[in-house]
């Protein structure tokens, strides 16, 4: 046997939520039904407003539903800095970290082996945003895989001629990190760019 | 910062989905918006629907979008044996494990404590749907915690001057189950259920 076929749906639905499978899907289901019909009929709407009103900010490309979101609006921010980050969920993981200047959201990073090019990822954005500033540093946030490091390169040889300094994230050990869990490889940078302790 | 308004109310409203945090909402969230818009207006949509429609089948009381559900329709089901669990969920579960009786679904088990006397959980439907029926045998399938043991010896207790058989499931080693991985009271109940071995 299974549900009938409109719960069947819906746990069919629940399914293209990142991380939830099957089983997880059926208790979502079982519980909206049987014990949150109201929250259910507010995830519905905010689903359909969101998805209908929600697009990119036409400075930064972050998700906003404005056409120029709240951190390119904020005129406290500083306009020398601009971080170029891959998705709009790391924008807000640098912000805590405490940058206080400008984002670029790409949309990933480049993979040639996916198809993924300067152009679908967005650099001709990426330029006219830093053509349209007045920038002395681009901090290329992007992640600390293969792809990342090539899609920072890219922007680092791209901006070679302008004289614009090009920095990365810097690689090392985690606050809270126990060594011996750490890989060789973010050792050694953390080796190199180990620093004078100051008393 | 934070996302603009209306992505922090989606996932707000991701929340309240059970087993899923302030992180894991807000990778839904994001997820959606950037890679699978369709699929969102589809829950939003299955969300409605279900909500609107799926109501409890009027025998057996689980989640149903039909007057009476499948199970309790279907003809070739035994008539003989019903089954008594405390959710939508079990019913699901307990058909696996091979029943081809009837069902019917409590909301939840007895809890005193919690105010949830017979009235609460559905026991007058209980009786209404055993007198309308034949049974001469009721599974009580209710969960093997407390207030589930409480909830099969109120039926049983009720049940005793119909002369009607009740039974329970059987306690002991799950399948694959690793012994020392076992608690002594499920232990103590296989050692008590023990059965000869047939060559």
């Amino acid at each position: 046997m299974s549900f009938s076929p409109l719960i069947n749906e819906l746990i069919d639905s629940l399914r293209t939520l990142p991380g939830v499978g099957r089983k997880s899907a059926q208790r979502m289901a079982l519980h909206l039904l049987e014990r949150n019909r109201e929250g259910a009929y507010q995830l519905s709407e905010k689903l359909a407003q969101a998805m209908d009103k929600v697009g990119n900010c036409r400075e930064c490309r972050t998700l906003s539903e404005h056409p120029v979101c709240a951190q390119c609006n904020d005129p406290k921010r500083d306009d020398l800095m601009l971080c170029v980050v891959g998705s709009p969920s790391d924008v807000f993981a640098v912000d805590q970290g405490g940058f206080k200047g400008r984002y670029f959201v790409l949309r990933g990073n480049l993979s040639p082996i996916d198809g993924l090019g300067p152009e679908a990822i967005g650099m001709p954005d990426l330029w006219a945003r830093i053509l349209r500033g007045n920038f002395n540093e681009i901090i290329v946030a992007t992640s600390s895989t293969v792809e990342g490091e090539a899609t920072a390169h890219y922007i680092a040889q791209m901006l070679l001629p302008k004289g614009i300094v090009v920095s990365r994230l810097a690689n090392g050990v985690p606050l809270g990190g126990e060594l011996e869990m750490i890989d060789g490889g973010t050792l050694s940078h953390a080796l190199h760019g180990r620093k004078p302790l100051r008393i």
